[in-house]
């Protein structure tokens, strides 16, 4: 084959890349494969590419030239360097109103930066997450894009064809400018971290506080799995508890406790941050795989440190204990997602992005590793009601995590007592009932920030008058020694 | 006066540096006085100056010459372009062996590259951190002076001179190379962001919780303070709830309850989540001043998010309860310092610097913020042994965390259950019962994530065959579909 016959080229050849290359190919597009090591291609071409819509190249040049126009290269390299490098080679060969697609895990600054790059050279770029995993790809990712809006009718209906379905609707659609794609790729992944955690979480109240096997633990996610925490991660934890080794005992128990990390999760950490939005649970679930890593020294402490407390056992009714701590995981997951588009929303006003959230909603229910039926109603909370404040604002969740709150407090509460660490399930909690009070103590904060430092507070409205006027600045001597003067920026 | 008399040049003459200016005077240095805005010079010595050991100049070249060689410029600016800018200004007057100090609020990074950049100009660079307000710069601050540690001979008298005293003892010693002096001080601004929203939890849980006025709260802050609790933080705090409006109510209950921050925590979150180091407290403390600067949104949440459980009231025994709260504020700001250590720690590893351990605590124990009778016992845990791994592994925090654990337990059980937020006591307790488990649930979160990711695991040691070696990533077919391969990196 020669000519330009190719809708798509992509370069890399890893599994990703590959699996995204077969999936477009079984949905009836012609796609170009290209890969810095070129033998990878022709190795390709004659296994699992055989007998596809495939074709391969091997120079960029060739590549290119084998692309319909507006040319279409999608590269699933390795986030960085690569990316930039690149973009780079192919822009002497690429023209005017071309698009180039990066389908690796970026960070949503570089592809910011890369989208005003590439409009300067009258290229369109495309930053678009990819979620799923291996299977994902294969099958239909979850596929969030976000860059040059002028791109998306040139990609639209390869990415949605190719994409998960949720009830007959494509797990992919525009997210919004610039690095925003890649943005929620990144609060996806947060999220992941949270979610994983809380099942850990219960995974461990279940096995240390109330001492079932792992046979049990499966039953009980079984069960978990047909109701409001159907979901995915749900669904394979179970199959994770039911997996035995040769020697009949369950696999995961054999598995060292120190949890790995890319990066992504703390990316988020870092960005709430930046944007002083408190996204309490991702935080927490991200120093639980820090705290997870230093191994050997929490061995050391296992043994310095002992439990004392009141309760050294769970004595209550395990079938209503087990029910709420499924609600606890349920109201601890809904916080988590209620943080996390906390987070969207304020990047969206930050970064100047439109954000279309029912439709981020929509992209996360299928192909991902967070997909749920859960999400189902995240989508449905917002096509209500696009403009909702809050996802507990919204009459399900809101009447959803009223429902929880007994079992839930009861879970955190009978955790701390029993002397297991619950950071996501109590960070949870806290900010919810941080969230819900109109009066927190943030006023003594402020009258400390002022009594050593002069930082001045405001007044409640409610209290203002004359003295203390509404919405001014205000230094009290609280000692009657010093000066009355206001602490000011250094100015030389 | 003319000609080079000045022991040390100060520029900057806000409130910070005529209080140090005139702490140097008092104790028998002479000291230039310089600032941008010329008038402000005149002003200051013609006032709180006059009849001391000051002079000032007009010109950076007249003030420059008044210098004693080798010659110390103290800036006392903006953290910033200003001090970029003062230090160019400073470059072509200046002689080999001369020395640039910075005493703002710098962040580290810039300090790096500061002492980077002056040494390549033969100047030595101190990047000093100082705490302790308006009044700790007049009679003795925290001083924290890192650099090029040629420089420290030269400042070391007037440093120690005016710094504050603790049992004989100054408060300022040579923190470490490059940025350590203000990264030190950015991880005691993380910790006084810990400490008072401990403080603040305290107050709330006493405050909603017990149904306490602010002059019962005001006495029980008083009896603390004769305890492990005594501290500057615990002084004002009392001090703040005995001050009351001319109407006879407690000031404190008027202000509004949106904290302010410059940033410092936020620095200090961030490179806990860099350097991968569980330091979740100060992390909480931040966000627990993000979610207070919501206030509006709060507000609203107050009416659409209501308490649900089985807990209306406090009914237990309010004394008793008291003491656990005392045990639990002292035993979370055991683990926030562990925590801090921790961190600092691991910065001296990554960043290949040495870091003196008995001496932060040392300087920490005067004229800052976080001033305390707690600092002596952590200057004691580090000087008996400058090599301990861990605060909780000295003998004195190891008794006192353990015999703290119940009412620790108690009360942040009820908390939970009384439906008060106390973020920061809630996850210092998970942080505690996570960092003494030998055997994490994250064994759970590595199946996880070779299930859908094949990201592989490690088996533990005590399970290790010839099937799954120790220390090997090992990938297993859970489903019994897809492939064998594991993830890797992607290549192109």
């Amino acid at each position: 084959m020669s000519g330009a016959v190719a809708d798509l080229g992509l370069i890399g050849l890893a599994v990703m890349g590959q699996n995204l290359i077969l999936n477009m190919a079984d949905h009836g597009f012609t796609i170009c494969a290209f890969n810095r090591t070129v033998s990878k291609v022709d190795h390709f071409l004659e296994n699992e590419a055989k007998g596809k819509s495939i074709v391969g190249a091997h120079s960029t040049k060739e590549f290119v030239s084998k692309l319909k126009k507006p040319r279409r290269v999608m590269l699933l390299v390795q986030a960085g360097k690569a990316v930039d490098d690149w973009i780079e080679l192919l822009l002497p060969l690429l023209e005017k109103g071309d698009i180039i697609i990066d389908g690796g895990n970026s960070h949503f600054p570089d592809s910011n930066r890369r989208t005003q790059y590439l409009t300067e050279k009258g290229l369109r770029f495309v930053g678009s997450g990819v979620s799923g995993g291996e299977e994902g790809a294969r099958y239909g990712p979850s596929i969030m894009p976000g860059g040059n809006e002028e791109a998306w009718p040139y990609i639209k209906d390869i990415f949605q064809s190719i994409s998960a379905k949720s009830s007959g609707e494509a797990c992919c659609e525009w997210v919004g400018d610039e690095g925003a794609g890649h943005y929620v790729k990144m609060v996806h992944n947060g999220i992941e971290y949270g979610d994983m955690q809380l099942i850990c979480e219960a995974y461990d109240i279940m096995k240390r506080g109330l001492g079932l096997s792992n046979k049990e633990i499966g039953d009980i996610l079984s069960k978990w799995n047909t109701g409001v925490l159907d979901s995915f991660l749900i669904e394979i934890t179970r199959d994770i508890m039911y997996y035995n080794d040769e020697d009949g005992s369950a696999l995961v128990e054999k598995i060292l406790d120190q949890a790995g990390q890319k990066g992504t999760g703390k990316w988020t950490a870092v960005n709430a941050f930046d944007l002083g939005m408190p996204v309490t649970l991702i935080a927490e679930a991200v120093f639980a795989r820090c705290l997870s890593s230093i191994k050997q020294e929490r061995s050391e402490a296992s043994e310095k440190l002992q439990f004392v407390g009141n309760t050294q056992a769970f004595d209550g009714n395990k079938e209503q204990f087990l029910d709420n701590l499924e609600q606890a995981l349920y109201a601890s997951k809904i916080v988590s997602y209620a943080q996390g588009f906390m987070l969207m929303q304020e990047a969206a006003k930050e970064y100047k992005w439109k954000l279309n959230k029912p439709s981020i909603a929509l992209m996360w229910r299928g192909g991902c590793i967070i997909r749920s039926v859960f999400l189902k109603d995240i989508t449905s909370a917002y096509r209500n009601n696009p403009d909702l404040k809050n996802l507990l604002f919204d009459d399900f969740f809101n009447k959803a995590i009223h429902k929880a709150q007994p079992g839930w407090r009861d879970v955190v509460s009978k955790a701390v007592l029993l002397g297991i660490p619950t950071p996501a399930f109590a960070t949870a909690l806290s900010w919810f009932d941080g969230y819900r009070t109109k009066d927190l103590p943030a006023n003594l904060l402020q009258a400390q920030r002022d009594y050593f430092g002069a930082h001045t507070f405001r007044i409640k409205p409610e209290a203002a008058n004359e003295k203390y006027p509404e919405g001014k600045d205000i230094h009290v001597n609280w000692t009657g020694r010093g000066g009355n003067v206001s602490a000011s920026t250094y100015q030389a």
